[in-house]
């Protein structure tokens, strides 16, 4: 059967009727009456995967004096609760917590589940391993816990399983980037519960609060019914029947309290003022609530008593009908009406629940924790790379890339790599990316044994390469290989960093030729972070070019040549006497040689202000601006939350008390000018400093700033941000990326559809930077790149700025009952990271560079490191060559599917702006991976692309006749060995992603 | 088959094995293992029958944001875990609560409770419709409140449910009459949590916490096993897995969070230590508290690991073996041991938890609830005999009378009858019982249009006659019949009091024959109650003479004669001013007639101080003793409870703050000398009044006192004391009854089996006066005798003291959370009632007659108001006649069973020293209520006398050989109608009751 991109009639509808299948949820849907308010009751339970306490305490129950929760229990207590009628109906989202409790049950219990699943009384919505963040969440991650979460609900119960619906509740702002997942994956609709609360009162009143959110400036056929939940997702004032409660319970029997009559008038009057502000006959109405239906016996007593009353007073001529339901039987009706929307097309970024409370903190909080998750994610995407190639399938290989996958789908959580959990809950997260790191790494080992020519290879990583620390070359670099792995599908070269002692390295390719290298000392202020090891002050670069696989060998020759005492070309020290013990080689430079002083390569010129040390203009791409960069620092409000204007900043919220702090004093710096690597080291204040450096032949300028700890002695919390400050007459725009695909126009002060309350005017200007921020003028460019989630803005024109780190001293009264205010070793924690500047014409394809330089921040090059006597003559296995596809071609993910399937994930990564429809053939990809079948899938993998029937909503202005879908577009991929290579190939329009499962 | 008093051996055991309906218990009881400490976790939950909330707010969960509390779901949940698995146990204590959940349930559920039942799964224990209190309540109502809950049980499920064991684990001290009802009733055992804190040390070190309980001294075979529970009633520290706590669950799964082997460590730790404290290899420990088990799930998943977990150590050598149990199959090993147990004689009052915290202050509070509580088991009574004469059989019936019970049921409730509920939920049990008092006089007038020749008579009850109110009365009494219900056995000549207007009176009998009748004034203190219908200032009183009912004729005769004119002899008023308004037709008295004054009729001097007006000298039954009666105040301890001794007097404390405050100054009087009434009204002070009263005739001087508001103004709480001096030797010795039966002998500053902790020398000699305290020399005796339960103690040789009132102004922090400030109309809440004293000789059986006034006070006629105009010629319903009946012979009850049986409770209610042995014949009994066959039963009613086998304990000392038994000493009554009249002779030893069932 074959389908054709657009509307399917009615007459197919009912073809595909018998497709059991896909239809196990409508056809389960609860009856509704005409001419009445059909009510919705939609069971669920909002069961953080961390939060106040840890996953597993919330998953067991423990800790409950911190927060009374316990996950095994809802979900024991829930299906007994289904099991007793089959009207009633529970809603399932984080698939984490489901999973590890469904493998504890008994085949008994898994029978009766399953038979709930397939009559559509227990029902995935969501389904992904968390209900991710859609701020600080890479999209490759969420695609990546998405098809985990969907996998594991498809793997143990099949298509009734499979989720219809998004179910993003929780999180504090949604994306456009989450809205376009969901519709690539063939997902009907999408709600959630926060939205500024002026945009909410807006769509209140104009009726207004569902619509049909286009979530793709480049994809066609985006379009995704969107909903916002009319009282947070609790259930209506005095409805909620469970013990986190204390509301009435509904006392039908003889009794001088029955409350039967006051009841139900409460229930019908909440339904009538609420279906003023919806379009359709039918509501939703969610009744559960953080961790609720621990004992579901009281919600489900209470609620089948309200049913029965309520619809008891039809008799009596009431046009209220209650009856439990889901959200996909919600949307289901819905669609049947043929109601027109209102559009919606970018995003609801920042949330603001009131006027004081800016929910832009979180872009930033644990700026550390942000960026460990992309490790995480950086170490999984190469060691599902490196498994899918050497076939790794024994179990505990399984197990543990299994692990990383769904630690990784933890981390995503709306509470975890937002930052806003509890200290003790952050120290877990750690602990289990750790865990689930080292026991990756073993996996990566295994690959690399097979795929190099070093079969008893060490392959350590090192995770403190970011202050320079690596334990495998701490004492000696001598003899030693380091393997890098490129993750990309095109060969790329990039410059690598080694910590090493002070002494005369030789490189060599796997071929013997020395690859040419110099050292750079480590700056001081990294030196002298408390706890690090201090044995390399130094690091050895040099550039490597690597398709996939890439081993390279250091030597130290003898002769103690030291490279980084010539490099010195100048450097001021207001404090030479502290500085003097650290960086002895270091030669003071006279101050007074110019107004300024320039730092350049073949390709960038940097000139920076000889008495204020900072950066002044730079020069690439054959445009030159005057970009002064420094630090700035926001002074957190505190206050008790006892009202909006008394709010404090804190892990949710960026509250700035009075006007930024911008560091303008000169600053301490030293240059260093290598061959290949340039850097100017700059010593802003006793907790921040800075290198700004070049490499030869790369375009773009890196600043890798170091801050912490933030001082608080003072009793001020601070937040840290980078500024970056142009001539660019901007006009009050600039850009940001959408969870690091897209781009979204931001207008400062201004909103999509409302006016927005603009009293806080810096936080309510921020916008998640999870990759991203730009702004233009009629001739220039300017863009940052980061590599973690920052929040960001431009709050003048030209100006750019990130918030790097955070340390605060009151809580923000969301919940999370601390302030965030983190330590380690009994002081403020130091945040070190990178953000990449590349300017250029407006005219260029400036946003194509951009890109490009973000898939290498974002996957730069793994080291693995091994001695090299561990060599041997055996040949690698040969590994797949990507060096066909097109350029603009990403390989977004290649990992083990099943034991005899493989994922293998392609996108166009430039928009219509930037690219154009590539076609490439990956028959010989298919090949190398010893391909039988190969079949093409929605976004997660898990369901064909052929089966996708996704309602299609009509827009305000049209005039709807007939119910209509969006099916697949194109033929879907679905060829074998035999067929010729023709059918092999793949063909992207811009920013598509395609989906494969290639069975070996 | 026949019985013998005494052993039966282990042959007949075997042989009643086969009893199926007896053994369900003990045959479905868990396997244990020599050798090992075997560990009977008992599943339970204590609910409490209003406390926080109400009854009907606990059953249905509403109000948790008062307390956490739900029994429909605890029922609902529990059932649903136990079905799970045929190893798990629970036992359920509160009928009343019980009975609620199971008519609420489907007949599918009913018959799963059935088998759950029958298979020991689910233990009925305690049974009672609530888990009475022990100090306030009268054993009349308990013995009531037992038989209705064993009934329903009985009923519902037959013998499989009946219970085996007492389990007042949370009453504030404990009864011995208590325990002799257990036994009576034909349980094992009995246990509780509360004892004094350096009796439970003390037995703790003595391995003495489970003993044998001699229950009464005049019982034959009274011993009881009684046991404390070693922790309160709680789980163990760290394993309470209830939702209402926050222990840790048994995470036994793979996870970081993994404690099985802390978890299990830590409960064979304390199973160890608690072994220690007992004899046997066998303990018990109680999983459960206040209200848990709400999410049964939780419990018993967490239960499942630590038994499987901890039974798993037994292979490496773990002496500790636990399971399920219950406490019937507790006992059932215990007695199968044959160990020996120290003995016990009296009993567990007061109960101090620290130095400062004596319980004896809920003796008293609540003393208009306390007293209510009377008028409903007086109206009870008269009911259930009514409505046993008149056959009343209807549905509304049985439902009035049924309610009345249940309500009398929920009254004895340990946070009922005791004042320690919080407000609200005391105003609940008023309307609770006022809504039952209503209703239950329907009854009694369906009853008396049949049993006496009113047809149409109203038969309105005076509920507000303490303050001389009564409605039927307040316009006219003129053309007003009295019917008076005598609800003792014997004939009783007692004297009426009907408020009245001040007209001239004409009573008349049955026959026509004028009763001397004289008009009393009202004491201006009770007309100027607050909200009091003022318009009847006089209380009409006669003698009257009833056997069971008999009718009197008030007329008002033409001319307004006024014996209250005459009547005053003599008065003394210090505010003239004030109270010339209220009482102008008293006539002051010269005060300087003599130094006192005496009032005096055929049996009684009453000697007064002219100057004080207060009391002297009391002459009667050729007694004359210097007693002098005052009031006096004790200032209430107020403290933040923060260590013992800052612990403020309260609900449950008693705990005075420096001296007590004795008036002694002079009180106004006034002398009503009527010639059968004489009355001295006493005005100590502006809320303190008194009258004193002697009725011709009448062997006992009456104390009808009023007090309240007590004023608060001075931020000081006040507990008010009536006290008696007199110059008896009593050497420190006292005695107080035991639930109004048998009397325990006091001794001030000492306990039977410990040294107490006298900190507190006041509270701490305090002990509960349900219904009588006396002291006595070699010559005299004094009783008090009081009309509802207070708190009482002889502080000094000769003295006496009664707790009337009490009004505090903190919480004493044991739960309830509000002082005990009564208030009623914006004031304090204003009591009355009545003390009785008799002087006698020591010699004479004094005790009889306290125990035939006790009678009186406690069951005086009920009076039931019609008009005249109703009397018809119909010839009322014969009653039967008790006048056969030995004196001593107390008729306990007499009630409807079923639709064709009447219970029939007699009682010898004189104790080995004032009585003894006594015979009659009840077969006209019998026949009057139109019996076909009698059988004779447990004192509950609800199991046959000679099924009864009852656990008999070994006494330390002895050397145990055989297991032994308790069986039935006599041969139970058990004939028909067709039998000969002798074989209807009934023989009560001293104090004995005996039960019967007639059926008609």
């Amino acid at each position: 059967m074959k389908f054709h991109w657009g509307i399917v009639s009615l007459l197919a509808v009912l073809l595909l009727a018998n497709q059991a299948q896909a239809m196990c949820g409508y056809e389960s849907c609860p009856a509704t009456k005409a001419n009445m308010i059909n009510v919705h009751l939609v069971p669920h339970s909002h069961d953080d995967v961390g939060w106040l306490k840890t996953v597993d305490q919330y998953y067991y129950g423990a800790r409950n004096n911190i927060q009374h929760a316990g996950v095994q229990y809802i979900l024991d207590s829930v299906i007994q609760e289904l099991l007793k009628d089959s009207s009633r109906r529970f809603i399932q989202v984080e698939t984490s917590f489901f999973f590890k409790w469904y493998q504890e049950q008994t085949e008994q219990v898994q029978r009766l589940v399953k038979k709930l699943v397939n009559e559509g009384r227990l029902e995935f919505t969501g389904g992904a391993w968390s209900m991710n963040d859609e701020a600080a969440v890479h999209y490759q991650s969420v695609i990546d816990q998405f098809s985990l979460g969907l996998k594991v609900l498809n793997d143990t119960f099949g298509a009734c399983a499979r989720p219809q619906i998004g179910w993003q509740i929780d999180p504090f702002g949604h994306s456009r980037e989450m809205a376009s997942i969901f519709a690539q994956m063939g997902f009907n609709a999408e709600f959630f519960a926060r939205m500024d609360h002026r945009e909410k009162s807006k769509r209140l009143e104009d009726v207004a609060i569902e619509m049909i959110w286009q979530s793709s400036a480049a994809l066609k056929d985006s379009d995704i019914f969107t909903g916002l939940l009319y009282r947070h997702y609790s259930a209506p004032p005095g409805f909620c029947f469970d013990i986190l409660c204390s509301d009435e319970p509904i006392i039908d029997s003889k009794s001088y309290d029955n409350n039967v009559k006051s009841r139900v008038d409460d229930f019908i009057n909440y339904v009538k003022t609420m279906s003023n502000s919806f379009r359709a006959t039918h509501i939703m109405v969610p009744m559960g609530d953080d961790f609720q239906y621990e004992d579901a016996e009281i919600n489900y007593k209470n609620m089948d008593k309200l049913i029965k009353y309520v619809n008891e007073r039809q008799v009596s001529g009431s046009k209220v009908n209650v009856f439990y339901s889901t959200p996909s039987c919600y949307v289901y009706e819905l669609h049947q009406m043929m109601l027109t929307w209102p559009n919606k097309t970018q995003d609801f970024f920042p949330y603001a629940s009131d006027s004081h409370s800016y929910w832009t903190g979180y872009f930033t909080s644990r700026p550390t924790q942000k960026r460990f998750e992309r490790d995480g994610n950086h170490l999984l995407q190469t060691v599902k790379q490196l498994s899918a190639f050497a076939k790794l399938t024994n179990e505990k290989q399984t197990e543990d890339l299994d692990e990383l996958r769904q630690v990784m789908g933890i981390m995503q959580h709306h509470d975890a790599i937002t930052g806003t959990e509890k200290q003790a809950v952050a120290r877990d997260y750690d602990r289990l990316l750790n865990d689930a790191v080292v026991h990756a790494q073993d996996n990566a080992r295994d690959a690399l044994r097979v795929l190099t020519n070093l079969t008893a290879g060490e392959f350590d990583s090192c995770l403190e390469v970011n202050i320079s620390v690596c334990a495998f070359t701490k004492d000696s670099a001598n003899n030693v290989v380091v393997t890098l792995y490129n993750a990309l599908a095109h060969s790329s070269s990039q410059y690598v960093r080694i910590p090493v002692k002070e002494e005369n390295y030789l490189v060599t390719d796997e071929k013997g030729r020395e690859v040419a290298s110099e050292l750079v000392p480590v700056p001081w202020q990294v030196l002298s972070i408390q706890h690090r090891s201090n044995n390399t002050q130094h690091e050895l670069v040099f550039k490597a070019t690597v398709d996939k696989i890439a081993n390279f060998y250091i030597r130290v020759l003898p002769g103690g040549k030291s490279l980084s005492e010539n490099q010195v070309t100048r450097s001021r020290f207001e404090k030479l006497h502290a500085i003097k013990q650290r960086l002895a080689k270091a030669v003071p430079a006279d101050e007074n040689d110019d107004d300024e002083f320039t730092v350049q390569n073949s390709l960038v010129k940097l000139t920076f202000d000889s008495d204020s040390g900072r950066l002044k203009n730079v020069e690439m791409n054959g445009v030159s601006e005057n970009i002064e960069q420094t630090f700035a620092i926001y002074k957190g409000a505190r206050g008790d939350n006892g009202a909006s204007e008394r709010r404090s900043s804190g892990a949710y919220i960026f509250r700035p008390d009075g006007d930024i702090n911008i560091l303008s004093d000169s600053v301490d710096y030293t240059v260093y000018d290598g061959e290949r690597v340039k850097e100017v080291h700059q010593h802003f204040n006793e907790w921040i400093s800075q290198v700004v450096r070049i490499y030869e032949g790369v375009n773009r300028v890196e600043f890798e700033w170091l801050v912490g700890p933030i001082p608080i002695d003072d009793d001020t919390g601070r937040e840290i941000v980078t500024r970056f400050k142009s001539d660019l007459a901007s006009n009050g725009v600039f850009y940001t990326d959408s969870n690091g695909r897209e781009m979204i126009k931001r207008e400062r002060n201004l909103r999509e559809y409302f006016e927005p309350d603009m009293s806080e005017s810096v936080s309510g200007n921020y916008y998640p930077v999870t990759a991203r921020i730009a702004l233009e003028d009629q001739q220039k460019r300017i863009a940052l790149l980061n590599d973690r989630a920052q929040g960001g803005s431009s709050l003048d024109d030209g100006q750019l700025e990130l918030m790097l780190h955070r340390r605060l001293l009151n809580d923000d009264a969301f919940g999370v009952g601390e302030a965030l205010n983190e330590e380690q070793f009994g002081t403020g924690l130091i945040a070190r990271g990178k953000v990449y500047l590349i300017l250029n014409s407006v005219d260029a394809k400036a946003s194509t560079e951009e890109r490009l330089a973000q898939h290498e921040i974002h996957l730069p090059f793994w080291k693995f490191f091994s001695n090299s006597n561990t060599a041997s003559s055996v040949k690698p296995q040969s590994l797949p060559d990507f060096s066909d596809f097109p350029q603009s071609v990403n390989l977004l993910t290649l990992e083990p599917y099943s034991s005899d399937e493989i994922l293998f994930r392609v996108e166009n990564f430039l928009d219509e702006t930037e690219g154009h429809i590539v076609s490439f053939n990956i028959r010989h990809i298919f090949d190398s991976l010893g391909g039988k079948e190969i079949r093409e899938t929605t976004l997660d993998g898990n369901m064909a692309l052929d089966e996708v029937k996704r309602f299609k909503f009509h827009h305000d202005g049209s005039l709807p006749k007939t119910l209509e879908y969006y099916t697949t577009p194109f033929e879907p991929l679905a060829v074998n060995a035999d067929d010729d290579s023709s059918k092999f190939s793949v063909t992207l329009n811009p920013m598509q992603i395609r989906t494969f499962i290639i069975k070996w």
